[in-house]
C-alpha cells in the first residue's frame, strides 16, 4: 500500500483513534512501514465523524489515515480476538492511544501481549501515563497544555492563556511513541525481544519546555509570557514594517552588527545599551522601539528583501493561505495530493523527514474507508495458516 | 558514560549547536547511544555562553548536553581532521545543525561522506533544509514559527501575533531528526548502507499545522488565533471558577451530559443550542457563559475535585514551578538530577520515553567540559590503530 521506505517490512497493527495515535502511525506509514487500522466494527475511529467534511467524508480523518489498511474488529467477539492475534503474531508493532487499563480490560495488556508474542513492540500514548497517581485519567490536548505549562508562557504579557494553536499536546505525544518506538525496533534487532514504549502527554509537554525549566530553577523567577519575544535573545521577536509586522532574529553580535547596517543605523551597534545580547535583552523595548522607527518608511516585502540580501534572518508572518504558497514549502514538496475516490484529489502536509535513499513522491494513497482491507486480509492470515 | 538503552553500542558524532541539533542528540544519549561533541577549539558549542549560568557555567548548555562526551577539534586543521575522520569510521550516526553548504565548505558534505563512509547515516537539521530556494539562508526558532504559520494561529482573537512560548521551531525538528535517524537505523540493518536525513525547522512546521491546513483547504477560510479555544471541539478552553481559570474539555457527547450534571446543569445537555458537537461549535460564546455562570460559586480546587470524580477531563493551569511540583510530574522521574562538578546538583527535563525494558535513572550524568574526554577518545582510536 504505502511508497517504499526504511520502514519497509515493519508491519504496524494500529489500535489508535482522533490525533496523537494516528498521527504516530502516519510518520510510520510515511516511512514505509504497513499500518493496519484495527477499527470498531459501524464507527470506526472517532475522527471520520470530525469535520470539515467533503462529499460527506472526513477531510480530518482522510489526513491523518493516508497510506494506511482498515479493518473492522469486535475485540469483544471470540472470532474477531481470533483474527486481531492472528495478525499480531505476524506484526512487529502494536500502537494505542486508549486511556491507562483499557488495553487489560481487553486482556491485552503489556504483559498478556509480552507473554504470547515475545517480539512485539507496544507503544502507548495516554494523557498521564501507565503510571503515577493520574494514570487513569483522560486527557485531551488543551488538558495537556495548560497543566504542563505551556499555556503559562504563550500569550501576550498580563493577558489571558492562550492555547497553543495547534495541538501539540497531541502531536509532541506522537513524536516521541514514533521515537521510542524506533528505538525498540533498533534493540530488537540485538535482543530479538520487544519492549512496551508508555508516553504521557503531560510528560512530553515538560520534556519541550527547554529553557523556561532552566530559567525557573537558576534563578526562582516563574517565567510569563512573553507575546512574540524570546526570553533570553535579543532582538528576536516581531518589528512593524510600513505596512505590517515581520520578524527578524539577529541572534549574535555579528548579526546584530548586520542588521543595524541594513537599518542605516551603524551607530546602533555601537550603542553600550545594545553591545551585547546581555545589554540587548535588558533593553529589548527600546532596542524595539530603535528598530520599529527605522523600518517604518519601508514596506514588508522591502525590508524582507533587504535583510534577506544582507544575511540578517527574518521572515514574514504567513497565515495558512500563505505558508502552502510559499515557494520554499512547495519546493519541499511539503503539500502532497491524495486521489480519494469520494472526495476527489485532496491536498494535505507532506513527511517532513527528507531522506537520500528514498523518493518523496507528491502523490500519496488515500486513507481507507472503514474496514476496506477486511477480504485481502483475512486471505493472507489464511494463507500463513495454510503454509507450513 | 550513559546508562544502558535501547541504543547501546550506537555511536553518534554530534556537530550540533544551541537547540535543535542538541536536543536530537540528547534524546539519542537518554535512549542509550555514545554522543560524542565535536566542537571549536576554544569556545565549543555557542549556547556554553548562554544564560542563565550556575558557578560561570551556563545552566542551558547542561541542560540539553548531559550524559554526551566532548573532544575539541578544528576542522580545517589537518592532523585534526584525521581525528574526525577516524572517529567518522567507527561511528553510525552524524548529527549537524550547520546552515546548508557549510559541511560541504569543510569538505564533509553527503556524497563525499557517504563514498568514504557507506554505513554512516548523515542527519541535519537546518532552518530550510538542504534543497529549494530558501536553502542557504539561516534561521532561528521565531523565523520558523513565524513563515510556518502557527504565529498566525496562536493569540487573542484580533490581537498580536504570538510566539509559542517555548521553540518550538527547534524542538520540533529535533524530533523529527530523531525518527529519520532511527529508520535509517532501521534500514541499515537490512541493507548495510546508511543514508542522509534532512530535516528543515520549516517543514516540520507545516507538519504539525493539524487540522489548520485542512480547515482551510477544505473551506476557504484562513483560520486565526482563538485564544484558549480548540477551533472545532466545544466545550474545549479555559472556563472561570471563582478564583481563576481552569480548562475543561469534554469532547463528545457522553462527556458533555457527564460535565452538565456535575455542573448542576442537566438542562444544558439537552439544550437544542448543545445538543451535539456541531451545535455547540457554533454556540460556543453562549456555552462558555453558561459554564462560566455556574463554576463561579466555587473555587478552581473545589471544581477539578468535582470534575475528576466525575470522570469529565479537566486540569490547572500551571505555571512552571506548579509543572514542576505536580505529583504526576514526578512520579513520572520527569524532573531528574545531574551532579554536576562546578554547578552542584542540577534538576532538568527527564526523558519522556518510559521503556519496559530499561531502568529511567533519577540521576544522570552532566554534560562535558569542553574537550573533557580528549585523551580517552584519542586513546580508543590508538588501540584501534594497533589491534589487526
Amino acid at each position: 500500500m504505502n511508497e517504499s521506505g526504511p520502514l519497509d517490512g515493519v508491519v504496524v497493527i494500529d489500535m489508535t483513534r482522533v490525533l496523537a495515535g494516528p498521527l504516530c502511525t502516519l510518520l510510520l506509514a510515511d516511512l514505509g512501514a504497513r499500518v493496519i487500522k484495527i477499527e470498531a466494527p459501524g464507527t470506526g475511529d472517532d475522527s471520520r465523524q470530525f469535520g470539515p467534511f467533503v462529499n460527506g467524508r472526513s477531510a480530518y480523518f482522510a489526513a491523518l489515515n493516508r497510506g494506511k489498511e482498515s479493518i473492522a474488529l469486535d475485540l469483544k467477539n471470540k472470532t474477531d480476538r481470533a483474527v486481531f492475534e492472528r495478525l499480531l503474531g505476524r506484526a512487529d508493532v502494536l500502537v494505542e492511544n486508549f486511556r491507562a487499563g483499557a488495553m487489560e480490560r481487553l486482556g491485552y495488556g503489556w504483559e498478556a501481549l509480552h507473554g504470547r508474542f515475545p517480539r512485539l513492540i507496544y507503544a502507548a500514548a495516554s494523557g498521564f501515563g501507565h503510571t503515577g497517581p493520574y494514570a487513569g485519567r483522560a486527557a485531551y490536548d488543551v488538558i495537556a497544555q495548560a497543566m504542563g505549562g505551556v499555556m503559562s508562557i504563550t500569550g501576550q504579557p498580563g493577558g489571558p492563556p492562550t492555547r497553543v494553536g495547534t495541538s501539540i499536546g497531541d502531536i509532541t505525544a506522537a513524536l516521541f511513541a514514533a521515537i521510542g518506538t524506533l528505538a525498540a525496533l533498533a534493540h530488537r534487532h540485538e535482543s530479538g525481544v520487544g519492549m512496551k514504549v508508555d508516553i504521557s502527554m503531560l510528560d512530553c509537554q515538560v520534556a519541550i519546555l527547554e529553557n523556561a525549566i532552566t530559567r525557573y530553577l537558576a534563578t526562582g523567577e516563574v517565567p510569563g509570557p512573553l507575546g512574540a519575544r524570546h526570553p533570553t535573545i535579543a532582538p528576536f521577536e516581531v518589528f512593524e514594517a510600513g505596512d505590517g509586522p515581520i520578524v527578524i532574529a539577529a541572534a549574535n553580535d555579528n548579526l546584530f552588527a548586520k542588521l543595524c547596517a541594513a537599518l542605516g543605523l551603524p551607530a546602533l551597534a555601537r550603542d553600550s545599551r545594545f553591545r551585547d545580547n546581555d545589554q540587548r535583552s535588558r533593553n529589548v523595548v527600546a532596542l524595539k522601539r530603535e528598530i520599529d522607527a527605522a523600518l517604518g518608511p519601508r514596506s514588508k516585502s522591502e525590508w524582507l528583501a533587504i535583510l534577506t540580501e544582507a544575511g540578517v534572518p527574518c521572515g514574514p508572518i504567513n497565515n495558512i493561505a500563505e505558508v502552502l504558497a510559499d515557494p520554499q514549502v512547495l519546493a519541499r514538496n511539503m503539500l502532497v495530493s491524495v486521489e480519494d475516490p469520494v472526495m476527489g484529489r485532496q491536498r494535505m502536509p507532506g513527511n517532513p523527514i527528507k531522506l537520500s535513499a528514498f523518493l518523496d513522491p507528491p502523490t500519496r494513497p488515500p486513507a481507507p474507508e472503514l474496514d476496506a482491507d477486511r477480504d485481502r486480509i483475512l486471505a493472507e492470515l489464511a494463507d500463513d495458516m495454510a503454509s507450513p
